[in-house]
């Protein structure tokens, strides 16, 4: 329960209770860049899929922020050396890692602020906090952009098996029901060890770790790649992307004040690192914020936007199709014909209810994957040269398309 | 996992999957009446202090559904007679208890329908979607309001140990991760029958309602009342308070057009049966919309709305006492007159950062509990006859009162 | 996963990993007096009811020393000193607090082992243990002797709310599946304090103490002393007295020869201390020695023996009443007439089959409990000053009465 | 909780309650052939690795039968009929399914009954039951066998996801606390369907099936294949073995009046047809017995007998190396003629002390897998042509070999 400064627990619905171990880490999470994370949900719209997921950022923050704690404890007690102001700049990395998030998560890097990376824009954040709080972040910065001598520091920040990827496999498995996704993030930390600054995973946790990147795959498949969740993702970017045209065309369409900015500005990273208020503006918007012009746009002239925005606020979701080869660009331009007859729109318009793009989980890249195994000899190898299950395979990276498209027009297939 | 009309399984992260075994059911989550739930939490601001709690109306509806199937089918294995018609009649009851709720839930009833119950509005909800489902409602609504013939059906929706009672002390309990609260609603399902078309426990279910009025009390001093709870939801209430206030008297405030009319008018439950399209209104408030108008408020120039909004959204908020006796009004006098001078406002401007107000956890009145128990040798009698634990207490009305005030003034106590 | 010496974390089901943090705590393990645990369950006969509660003595003395770890870092949080001499000598001494446990815990101690309490034979284990580990028992035993200077740490071993009791609870919960007796253990130990030497709960963590205390009662109404579990029990008492009797009249009964000295002899606390190999053949029994007994003595001429044996090898139980006054001598001694004519018996051995006694849960006197609580104000006041739930109860011992007594004689009531 | 006749819901630790939903079924539960199974562990000698997993066939047995009843409501919703009686008679099936399991379950199979499956003694047992009652069982022995019309019936009893499975696997999972063994059952069960008397597996249950298998396999190598297991079990098998050995060729050893007839004899299947006190004979064996003799055996001249006794029950394990080639015939020769120089004993005798086998998971044989899935266009295909994950491989037959040998001799490598 977290109720004032002196007070530094805070019930988590997954790990029990998380204590915050220094004033500074309190100070942090109660300013405004970060309580702000309490308004944008870890999973943006898979909640119209799995009803149950309305987690939000700040509580993956927190998750990660306490698996940090687990895993500093369990290394002491290999008799890794870890000073407390190591412990401190770790335990901060990890907490501010996603502070650059902006509403539902990852669909926002496709339109209001395009092209950039929310790591990026994270360590903007970070900078700007390092200011407020006199320098005490500079070894955090250091660690996240990977400048740190430790090496195996940043490993635990962003890694195969860092504390971000350990608590939101476990926290999306949980708040979905995808039980199936659940990992062992206990028996992981327990099995972590550093070797030459590198950070390993000891022989005996091999399957622990084919455990978690069969979760991990599965994860995606049936949340992360879901085709309902992919479909009402691409609804919500292309209402985002059609606002920002219409205000681009000086249309006039409502608009809260905050978002209004990022729909009148394509805005470049160059942008966020020189325009002084732009990273407060940014900070001001959020999943309600959008959810809001969402509702307003459904009363709008424009007919796509209008449409769209009715369709995801009565989760009325475009149709989507999955498969391994490329959809036909006949049936495609079919569809889109007939769309433009029924709604009487114009091609473009069209194209914003039937279309077709690639879809991979790249993330599940074994080859790339370098999980060190501590062996029993004490040699180091990667995980596919000793697991049965992840070795010998070319490639995971599995591509596949999608067509989405309305659902009056099912029977054309 | 939820999908589209033909596909009827929904995860739930408490209970696992829910069918929906009946397609009014799914026809009429997919209306937008309901899916408006998805848009309000079921603890309102409780997620300001236990960060997991942003679990919905909408996973409350269904849970309390799955609840009700649960109940049924046991009630059929000990030989009552349901029929399919009756069993749909209370899922759909349980499953709209709630939709007439407003943003927040709870706050709102005391600011934007001041004095009309949800309860009201729910019902109001239930006819109008009786009218589009051509009456499919009519036994849904009947047992709703009590007057169908089986007494006990009104029971299972409404009463000490309802099915929405069951999933929100079990729902609750799991996303603020006070585990403490936690109750066994399988068990409690299993130790229910009926006799005499009445509502009874049996004898070796007393434990079992014991933990779970135990498991009550807990939840509210820990969770419901829970002092920061209190400061936040009252901060709430003050602000949308003076949002009216101000709008009422023509000062001009930033609204979204959809909470707009809200604002201006004091609707009453007439209103709300007789203006055509108030229910529709109605239904597209949520808290996205009070949160984005909240955060505009920040900047007004009305010191009390611009001061309250502020503190929401950063999370700085009224510091609480709780005692069991009044506060001295001198005290506070004493209170209002600094904030007065330290910010410049008047008596009345003042009072909405420092207030007193009764508190009592009056859902807990034993005495006029009536769960009825069966005993082995088949009579019936009240709970508090047979329970050592809840048996002789003239009451348990417990009164206490708070006082909220800025903690800049902490000193003068 | 506990595999040998070096490696030195255990599976629990309960908590997850257990770390064995010192070799001389993996010696004591390892020793035959503690790996004599495993065969001894800590429920008895509860498994007749609870079919699940086939968790150890081994199980419950390792969650226990887990529960003293994890007490331990966490006061050490609050800047409590507890040396590293201190600390094992903590975890030793709550590890080996049950060592002294006959079979089937609690029953033995009415037979097999008449009037020695089983703490006093673990006091003698340790003294044993210590001659054998040089000494280094010294301070574990000062404390679980009540005789060490930090007076608290005696409380962390025995106490209202000690270790032991933290885990019992949680584990018979657990195993049992009475959720409702499930405790938050990590919340209790997270509210923990001392201050002059006191152990002490702070002032937010009553309710979680109040939790505690009600589901204590509620597992003894609901396990511990559930009818069916006293009624198995009390038949396991009548048959291993019943073995003594014949054995000590000299007519031959079978028995293993482990077994053979403890019906031949009543031993005394005496002779514990004094016969040198009385506590190494002690060790020696355990559950399955005793079953394997009674499933011989299923066959044995004796009536009383062979009946009872095969009622409780095959699960076919004495009928029990329960009731708050004592049962009329009357009808006892008409149950009994009938018995002797029916089995051809004895008064004195019908009397095996028909008996009365009186229960009481008398490990929940509130009144006598001293629950410190750390006010706010840093005042220390017992429990029930500051609970609503637990204050002014004259008494809550609760007598009861039962009445055992052949199901086939159930129409005499 | 599982008192009496008329109460028949049993508390299940990994389900919560189990109902038992027919008279038969209490009575079949209730004969002592039943009763027997709760003194036999699910996992024999694993606890002494994993100290929680106590569990016992009884509950395995109890457990499988929910999962039938769980499967038959489901398929029932499908639309799939299956008459009050085929219901009846598929729980009874699965309940009776491991009556014929020995003391520690697999390892007797080797020793006591050596080459007789038990399955095969569990259709004797269901035999007998069925001449008890009546000839109620015909039906539950057809399914058994194999022999009735509808086929899948045979599947949910005996197959790749039979009920069995599903419950072993969810409850050594949950015992164990190798939490990445856990597998989602509820889902599993969800997505089963009947075609054309197939039992099939909807599209949409892929994943839940890979996941299915794939903690198959984590527990083959975690608990059931575990290295310290195979060394105690094989352990106890050379004990029991070298007891017979004994026995038949005269020697006076301890044994319990049940066991010896077992020790003097080579039963065979035939013996347990025709033999009629055969069946009833084996009835009385269990754990218990089996480690009561062990304790005794302890103190046996036999110098084999006595220091295997004596490591067993102290936890004292014979060394166990894995690795994928043969160990050379020089080694373990090498170890015998030390084993014989230092325990004074034959070469046959050291040979009980070090001994190499094969191990093989060939319960993962992924080719011979037909799990057939339903697509969402109605073909039903294999498992292997629809998953990424275990398609396109050879073989998943791992062979492996062990060696045994005393600790004392881990310097000769």
């Amino acid at each position: 329960m977290y109720k004032d400064k002196k007070d530094k627990i805070i019930n988590d619905t997954v790990y029990g209770f998380i204590c915050l171990e220094d004033n500074l880490i309190n100070e942090l999470i109660n300013h405004k860049y970060f309580q702000r994370l309490r308004r944008i949900t870890q999973l943006g719209l898979a909640n119209l899929i799995y009803p149950g997921s309305n987690h939000t950022r700040f509580q993956h923050a927190l998750g990660s922020m306490f698996l940090m704690q687990r895993t500093i404890e369990h290394l002491r007690k290999k008799k890794i050396t870890i000073t407390e102001k190591e412990s401190l700049a770790l335990k901060i990395a990890i907490l501010l890692h996603d502070i650059g998030h902006g509403p539902f998560s990852h669909a926002l890097e496709k339109t209001i602020v395009k092209n950039i990376s929310h790591e990026k824009i994270s360590l903007l954040y970070m900078q700007k906090l390092n200011q407020i709080f006199n320098n005490k972040l500079n070894l955090s910065i250091n660690i996240f952009s990977n400048k740190y001598s430790k090496k195996y520091f940043y490993n635990l920040v962003s890694s195969q098996i860092d504390m971000d990827r350990l608590d939101y496999l476990k926290r999306d498995s949980f708040y979905t029901g995808v039980s199936e996704g659940n990992i062992g993030v206990e028996r992981i930390i327990n099995m972590m060890n550093v070797v030459d600054e590198k950070l390993v995973i000891e022989e005996k946790g091999i399957h622990s770790i084919e455990k978690f990147l069969f979760a991990r795959r599965l994860m995606y498949w049936q949340v992360y790649l879901h085709k309902t969740v992919i479909s009402a993702e691409h609804m919500l970017i292309n209402i985002l992307n059609r606002a920002k045209e219409l205000v681009q065309q000086k249309y006039l369409i409502y608009s809260t004040p905050t978002l209004l900015p990022f729909l009148k500005n394509n805005y470049t990273y160059k942008d966020f690192k020189n325009k002084v208020n732009l990273l407060e503006e940014f900070a001001l918007l959020d999943d309600y914020e959008i959810y809001t012009c969402i509702k307003q746009w459904c009363n709008e002239q424009d007919k796509v936007l209008s449409k769209l925005s009715n369709m995801i606020i009565n989760r009325n979701l475009l149709k989507i199709k999955i498969q391994d080869k490329k959809f036909s660009s006949k049936i495609i331009e079919k569809i889109n014909f007939t769309i433009q007859k029924k709604y009487n729109v114009s091609y473009k318009e069209a194209s914003y209810f039937v279309f077709t793009k690639k879809i991979s989980h790249n993330t599940y890249k074994i080859d790339e994957e370098k999980i060190n195994i501590l062996l029993n000899n004490r040699k180091i190898v990667d995980l596919t040269k000793v697991s049965d299950h992840f070795s010998n395979r070319k490639t995971n990276i599995k591509q596949k398309y999608f067509l989405c498209y309305p659902k009056e027009f099912n029977n054309i297939f």
